[in-house]
C-alpha cells in the first residue's frame, strides 16, 4: 500500500467559508485530575476538542487531538490548560482551539451527628479556549446537587413544607486561582442543605431540621451564590443557575443569573 | 436500474440459529391512542417492532414494518394490539412478533381548591407478542410520578420532614380490561400526595399537608399498589417499581414487587 | 383556610440582585403548531418559560407561567410567539420574558424510486424573547439527520468508503419569514443523502449511490449550509452545528459556523 | 439530642407484602476493578444495590448499603462479588442481596496500520444475586461499538454500501471464568470491523476495506457471536443484542438471540 501516493482531500484548497469550530466531540477517555490535597483523583473526562479552520483548507486532521490528548492526559490541571491549547493550535496548524473536559470529581464528606464518611461525586468542567492573537479564555464549572426547601410553603402550613433535590451550576472566569472545593462549598452552604452518600439517623434529623431553618426560593439560592460571587475579587465573570426537581410538579423551577464584572 | 435482477440476499440460505427477536427499534412515529372518554388522542409514540427470523433465512424485510405501521398508527388501541401483530407476523413471514409503543398520554387534572386546570403527563407503553402457536401477551406500563414523604424522617422531627419526587411504574398482564386512567389513579393514591402542572397557593399548602399526612417510605407506596393489584380480579401479574428521587441524597431509593397470579 | 390571610412572601421586599431569568423548565405539554400546508400538527412540546425579576421581589409566581399556555397552546406558531411572551410579561408583571419550546415536528416523505410514503420526525425549537423597551427577539431552530459519506475515506479506496448518519443543526434569526420546511430542505440537500423510514431495495441502492456520489466532510456540510444561508436575504443571523456519528470511531466529528450579518 | 429514643419506625412491624428489591439505585462511585493484565483500573460505577424484605419489616436500612461498598470499593472483582452480595445481606440482616455495577472499562488499542496507540472505553457490567438457601447467580455484561456495513447494500450497487456505528451487548453467565478482554475480542472480530480512536489515513482505508470485505447484516452479527458462545464450554447462559445505528434511516436496526444451554 503506497500510503505516500495518497491524496491529502484535507489540504487540498477549499471553497467557502472560514469554520469557527471544528473537531472531535463526546470522546470518553480516562484522565487524572490535581485536586486541593495536591494529589492527583483518576476520572473518566467526556472530552470535545475543536480548532479553527481557514477558508483555504478543506478539512481538518482529526486523529492530532487524540495525540494531544494522549501526551497530557496523565496530568490535567488547570494550570496547564492553556499549554494543552497553544499545542493543539501548533499540533492541527490552527490558530485558534477549545477544549472542553466534563468530568466528575469526588470528595470525602463526613455526616454531621455520625461522622460517617462517604464520597459524593460532582459533575465539573474545564472549557478553554486560546487564539493566537494572544486571547487566552478559561471557564471552571461545578454542578452541585443540593436539598431544598420553600419557604412559602414553610409560610402556608404549621407542619409541611416541601423540599426536593436541586442542581446548582456555577461557572466562573477569574484572574487569581479558585478551587473546585471553594465554589462546591459556596454552593452547598447557600443551600437549604447539603447532600451525602451516607447518612444513619441523627444525621436525617440534624439533615431535615437544618433545611426547614434555611428555606430557599430558587430564586434565593441564585442571589446568595450571586452575591457571593460578586464580592470575591478574584472573579471576572459568573453565571448561576438553578434546577429545583419540585416535588410538587412533573416540571421544574429554574433561575439564573449572569454578570461580567469586567465591564 | 434493473430492479428485478437485484440479487435478494435476505432471503438467501442463512447459516446459524435462530433469531428470538429482529426488527427496528427506537422509530419516532405520530400516532393515535384511544382515551376513556371514547376520544382519540394525539401523541407521539417511539416504537419498536421485532418478528423471529428462522435459521434458513438469511435476514429479514425491515421496510415491511413501517408499511404495517402505517396501517394502523391512526387507530393505536389496546383491542387492536392481536391484530397488528398478526398483521405484522404475517407480512414479514414469521411465527411470532412483538411491538412495544412508548407514548406520552396526557390527562386533565384539577388543582384541589382552586380547581384550576391544567395538562399531566404520564409515560405509557404497551408491549404486545403473538406467536403462531395461539399464545397472545400484552403488557400495560404506566409511569407515574408522584410526591413522597418520608415517615422516618416525620418521625424524627417535629418540624420537618424530607420528601421529593417519585416515579413509579406498574406493569400489567390482565384478562379484563384495565383502563391507564385507573392505573393512574391507583398509583396517585398511594402516593403521599399526586402532581399538578399548575397549583395556586392554597393547592400547594393543602397538597403539603396531604403528604405530611401520608408519609410514605418507598416500601409503603409499592406495598400499597401491589396489595391493590392482588385484590384485584382482571389482574393475572404485575410488577410494581418505585424510584425516589431523595432530596437528601444524590442517588435515589428503590423498592420492586413481581407477582405472577396465574401460578 | 383563610387563604386570604396568606402571607404573600413572593411579593416581600427581596435582598441581592436583579435576576435574569426565573420561570419553569422542562414542562411536557401537548401543543398543536401550524404546518406549511396550513394545517395544524398536534405534537408534545418540552417548554421553559422565564422572566426577569427585579431585586425589590423575592419570588415569581410560577403557576402563572401554566395559565398563559393554557390560553395559547392549541395554538402555537411563528405569528404569535411575539404575542405570548407579552402575555407572560404582563401576567407576570416583569419587564422580560423568555420562551423555548421543543417538539417534533413530522413530514411526509416519498422513497426516491418506489415512491413509498413514511414520516420523518425532525426536532424543533422556538425561542422567543421580549424585552419592554421593545425588543423582541426569535430563533427558529432545526436538527435535521442526515446521512453523510466521507470523501478522504473515498479517495483512499476503490470499494469502500465509511458512511454514517450525522444530525445537523441550524438557527436562524430572520426578518422575513421562513418556514421549517425550507430550512430542512437546504439541510438534506447539503448532505450526502437524507434519510426515509421506509426504503425498498431500489431506493437503498439509489440512497447507497447518492451518498457515494456526493462525499460531504462534517465541513463540507457546515459550509455549503452557511454559503446558503449567506445569500438568503431573509437571514439575519444564523448557526450551523454538524455532528458525525463516525462509524470508525466511537467518538464523533464536529462542525460549526455562525454569522451576523446585522455587523 | 437523644437519638436512643428515637422511634425506629423502619423495624416496626409492617403490613403488607415480602418485597422482592429494595435498596439504592443510581449511586456514582469510584471503584477499582481488576483487568487482565493483574493490574487494577480505576474508574466510576453506576450502582444499584438491593435487598428482599419481608413483611414483616416496614423499611430497610438504607445508610448500610454504602457502608458496605465503602469496605470494598477499592477492589470490585468478579472473583470477590459473592463475598459482597453476602455482606450485604449480613449486614442488611435480609435473605437475599442483589447488585448492579456499570463502568466504563479502558483497553488500549493499536492502529492497524499506523500502530498508534489510544484508549477505547466499553461499557461493562457486573449483575450478581444471592440467596440465602445457597444459590448465587453472576451475569457479565460487554457492550462493544463496532462498525457494521450492509450486505444487501453491497450486493445492490459496485461503488457503495452503507456502514454505520453498531452497539453490541452480551451478557454471560459461565462456569469458568471468562475475562471481559476475551467477550470484547469476540464481539469485535465478528463485525465488520472495530473501532479506533486515533486512526491515520492508512488504517482509515484498512479500517473502511476490512469493513467491507466482511459485510454484515445486524442478524449475522447477532449470529457469529452466538454460534461462538454455543461452543464455549465455559458459558451456560447468554444473550446477544445489537443496535445497528442505520444511516439511512433515523431509526435503528435491532437483533436478538438468547440462549439456556442448562436446560
Amino acid at each position: 500500500m503506497a500510503v505516500s501516493m495518497m491524496i491529502d482531500v484535507q489540504s487540498q484548497p477549499g471553497s467557502g467559508m472560514d469554520i469557527d469550530k471544528v473537531g472531535i466531540c463526546d470522546l470518553s477517555y480516562p484522565i487524572e485530575v490535581l485536586d486541593k490535597a495536591q494529589e492527583k483523583q483518576h476520572t473518566i473526562a467526556q472530552i470535545n476538542m475543536y480548532v479553527d479552520l481557514p477558508r483555504r483548507f478543506k478539512g481538518t486532521h482529526m486523529s492530532r487531538f487524540i495525540e494531544v490528548l494522549n501526551l497530557y492526559r496523565a496530568e490535567i490541571m488547570v494550570n496547564n490548560m492553556g499549554e494543552i491549547l497553544r499545542e493543539i493550535a501548533s499540533s492541527l496548524e490552527a490558530r485558534s482551539a477549545h477544549m472542553e473536559l466534563s468530568f466528575k470529581y469526588f470528595l470525602e464528606k463526613v455526616a454531621p451527628i455520625s461522622k460517617a464518611r462517604s464520597l459524593m461525586g460532582y459533575d465539573c468542567r474545564f472549557i478553554g479556549a486560546y487564539a493566537q492573537q494572544g486571547d487566552e479564555d478559561f471557564i471552571l464549572e461545578v454542578r452541585v446537587p443540593v436539598m431544598n426547601l420553600c419557604p412559602c410553603s414553610k409560610e402556608l402550613s404549621e407542619t409541611a413544607a416541601h423540599n426536593q433535590r436541586s442542581e446548582v451550576t456555577v461557572k466562573l472566569r477569574y484572574k487569581d486561582f479558585v478551587w473546585i472545593e471553594e465554589v462546591i462549598e459556596l454552593i452547598e452552604k447557600s443551600a437549604s442543605c447539603d447532600l451525602y452518600a451516607i447518612l444513619k439517623r441523627p444525621d436525617e434529623k440534624f439533615v431535615a431540621e437544618r433545611a426547614y431553618d434555611n428555606p430557599r426560593f430558587v430564586e434565593d439560592i441564585v442571589r446568595l451564590i450571586a452575591d457571593n460571587l460578586m464580592k470575591d475579587k478574584r472573579v471576572l465573570w459568573f453565571s448561576v443557575k438553578s434546577i429545583n426537581y419540585e416535588s410538587i410538579h412533573n416540571h421544574n423551577a429554574f433561575a439564573f443569573i449572569e454578570r461580567d464584572k469586567r465591564s
